[in-house]
């Protein structure tokens, strides 16, 4: 992906902070039928990321293989979006004294459903972005740069 | 999943009509690497979903194989959260008539980067839920329930 002058390439300790700073991201695994992604609500337990879930295909897609992790949001006083990626791999928390450290993270499910599952994001990179949001002068395509050829 | 009475499934229309609501998705991809995930601006041209992008690895993802486009949102007044995914099939937007049709949807980038691509997500399935957001009564487990088996 090219970026510009715009965009700004955050530190991994950024990334954290902004990983800290939100309870809902959301999740994308491969599965057999292509990826799937859904939202989960997050916690940050040292370096990694904790979330709860109900037994299911998903679950087994996040435990089977990688993973990517997002959380965005936008900063309205100075009208820059970011957006935070970790890519890693999803373990289950199995130790009752793991459990007992997770539950004291502030795992607000969004929803009542049972989620005993408890699983955890291990991750291998962490990268993120920082971008002003465009104004309402970007929102249109002048017709002159509109793409008109037919290559691949 | 499973699925608590709590949760109602969405209908297609239902989740067409939130689909036009937002601006803002995250598509999810494979790569050889594993699962990508990248939010994007979207609008919705007829039964399809339309975004800009810059050329790269994420498009080439996109335009290899199958995606998964969630977008989610929360309903304050009623204390709702809701989430739709569309999983399909990208295809780049060759035609400058297509483009023309295009650049009258409402595509705010986020960022002001150079997006020359137009892709249309070509929507295999779509799906929806709704679910009440949890109270703080439900934010904390139980150490009664909290999982302390060694099963896989």
């Amino acid at each position: 992906m090219t970026t510009s002058e715009a965009v700004e390439n955050l530190s991994v300790d950024a990334c954290w902070e902004l990983l800290r700073s939100t309870t809902v991201g959301r999740l994308a695994v491969q599965t057999a039928n292509g990826p799937d992604i859904f939202p989960i609500n997050i916690a940050v337990d040292g370096g990694t990321i904790v979330f709860r879930s109900a037994e299911g295909t998903k679950v087994s897609a996040a435990l089977n293989g990688p993973v990517a992790l997002e959380v965005d949001g936008r900063n309205s006083d100075t009208d820059h979006a970011w957006s935070v990626v970790v890519k890693g791999h999803t373990q289950r928390i199995h130790k009752s004294e793991e459990v007992l450290a997770t539950v004291d993270l502030p795992l607000v499910p969004w929803h009542k459903g049972d989620k005993p599952v408890f699983l955890r994001v291990q991750p291998r990179q962490v990268t993120g972005r920082r971008f002003p949001i465009a104004g309402p002068e970007a929102w249109w395509t002048p017709i002159s740069e509109a793409p008109v050829t037919s290559e691949d």
